[in-house]
């Protein structure tokens, strides 16, 4: 069985910089994507105009046959100056970041209604704001202040907390576009649909095959936010399934050194983060296929987010194939390697059947 | 300032077979305990008193001066008869586990109904009944039979959808002694105030400390079953605050060779397990201190326990010194040697404020 689906677009990815960025930027057009939408959450973070433009050159230069969608990282220094500019260079979006919850996060927002402002002129330009939606964990004051929304917060109730922020956000700014990204919850799913067109969703991979159980004791299928309860994924599973139009991939694919991943001591805990970009588009195929959503493939990874973000795809098709019986492809168990850098990915050591044609 | 405890009494532990045996079962004392309930599941499972006696004969050749109770494996060949002659030979209680949900438990039970008869003899001669309080996590069938009890079941609720186990087996049995083992959850503890004063439970100091935040990404925090919420840690908290006469300590002190603790390839998980035993009564002190209940610390890990079990001190004290300023103790973070056995402790690396007087 051969599929072909129309330029996949990846529209939530990690590139990093340096020598890791060298190893997995090519990574995004060898797991079958052209379109990568590259999250700013450097070090230092992406929050100008010039930054981001020299951060597209950089991967341009590592990878010049992929279309690299640029964002910049929501903070103080941020001016609806800066929007206009950012707009006129080609920048596609803004992400935010809660402070603190994931990877290089410390400058991470506290409030919405300082950037109000920024909204306003990203509504404006027509810019997307891209939000990573979890409240920071708050274990101490549960007992405290138990009537407040932000006590007894935890990894697992940290997305649903947030949604209020979204609803408000969306009702203060309707003609803004917002993306919920990497959702895991029901209740984010069903937050979403509830909103109006100009609001929608990423969903990564991984996320439509993990529970709560799979990262318990598991470092390696640890990321943020984590994945739910098997009932959370089955609400993903079934937006997929229905071919909702503002339901769609985002990998989320974020690599770490893998010493990172492993946890060898007791002080030391693993870095949040799942690596898919690889394998993207053949485990994709795989695990729509696993529950039945094979159908859906390509509205999932290509038309339903271009036609949210506006951007079209070039007319060329990349082809998948299914395993034969016994041909399933291997994912690489050690991982990709280049130079002192390396990055092992989802699923490492196990088979999927589908694998990507030349 | 110093503390003088009556005979402290640890009435969940686990100290293995072979040399891990030989390594482990000395810091019971070492932790300053002389009293150890110990756990039945080996390979192959104590299901027998004759099997029972001469585990008790090999922990005492480990060490003489620890009072061991003893516990069976609940499973299909345990009998009536077999529950008169354990209680002739002194052996305790009896402990159930769920199939599958900790270490070596593949032959633990899937339904109560089918032991009744086990309950019954031993109702009449007063053993104790000690539950591993957790449904086997189910994430397969969550969307198809969503209504039912044994589905969408994960690490975080297999806890609170096991009560009704509880409560259904006090209810045929009330006369028979149950403990709920190592409750975590605000649920359990209220399932058990709810009960009769034939019903207890055991709390880990492990508990007292951790939430799901903490073993996300970090296996050395995980065990089963597995810190909670916040809220149901506050829960815990209040319980042994409020000094309720039917909650008191078992460690569930568990040790694991460190390599099955550390993380380090994507197709290897690590055990579930925290290790107590050797730092066991400092390390409560300092926890109980933490949230203000230090004044329970002698009920909590002596007086309560004790009585349920009807098992009385025998006067003598231990002494805990609290540290001046710079001379807390530091927990090895190497962990503890022999021979070709090691086993790293909980919170290894950190300072304690409390240290055994000699």
């Amino acid at each position: 069985m051969e599929l072909a689906i129309a330029q996949p677009a990846d529209f939530h990815v990690h590139l990093r910089q340096g020598a890791l960025s060298e190893l997995v930027t090519p990574h995004v057009r060898k797991g079958g994507f052209s379109t990568a939408y590259v999250m700013p959450n450097l070090k230092p973070p992406i929050t100008s105009t010039d930054q981001a433009l020299a951060y597209k050159a950089a991967l341009e230069k590592i990878e010049p046959n992929v279309e690299f969608l640029m964002t910049l990282y929501l903070s103080p220094e941020l001016t609806p100056d800066e929007i206009r500019k950012a707009k006129q260079a080609g920048i596609v979006g803004v992400k935010s970041y809660p402070r603190g919850v994931t990877t290089n996060s410390d400058g991470g927002i506290e409030s919405y209604e300082a950037y109000y402002p920024v909204f306003e002129a990203m509504q404006e330009v027509d810019m997307v704001l891209n939000l990573h939606g979890e409240i920071p964990s708050d274990s101490a004051h549960a007992s405290l202040f138990s009537l407040f929304s932000f006590n007894n917060i935890h990894v697992l109730n940290a997305e649903p907390s947030f949604l209020p922020h979204l609803h408000k956000t969306h009702s203060t700014f309707p003609r803004l576009r917002i993306v919920l990204e990497h959702a895991t919850t029901r209740a984010a799913v069903e937050a979403v649909k509830a909103c109006g067109d100009t609001v929608a969703c990423t969903i990564t991979v991984h996320h439509l095959e993990l529970t709560v159980d799979d990262w318990a004791g598991q470092s390696w299928n640890f990321c943020k936010p984590v994945a739910k309860y098997p009932d959370d994924r089955q609400a993903l599973r079934d937006i997929v399934k229905e071919g909702h139009p503002r339901f769609f991939l985002g990998s989320d694919s974020a690599p770490h050194p893998p010493h990172n991943k492993s946890v060898s001591t007791p002080s030391c805990g693993c870095a949040a983060g799942i690596y898919t970009s690889p394998i993207l588009l053949p485990l994709t195929a795989h695990i729509l296929e696993s529950f039945g959503a094979l159908d859906r493939l390509e509205d999932f990874v290509s038309t339903f987010g271009r036609k949210f973000y506006k951007i079209p795809a070039n007319g060329n098709k990349v082809l998948l194939t299914r395993a034969t019986h016994g041909a399933t492809f291997s994912i690489p168990e050690e991982g990709y390697t280049l130079k002192d850098e390396s990055a092992i990915p989802f699923w490492a050591g196990r088979r999927i059947n589908w694998t990507l044609s030349e």
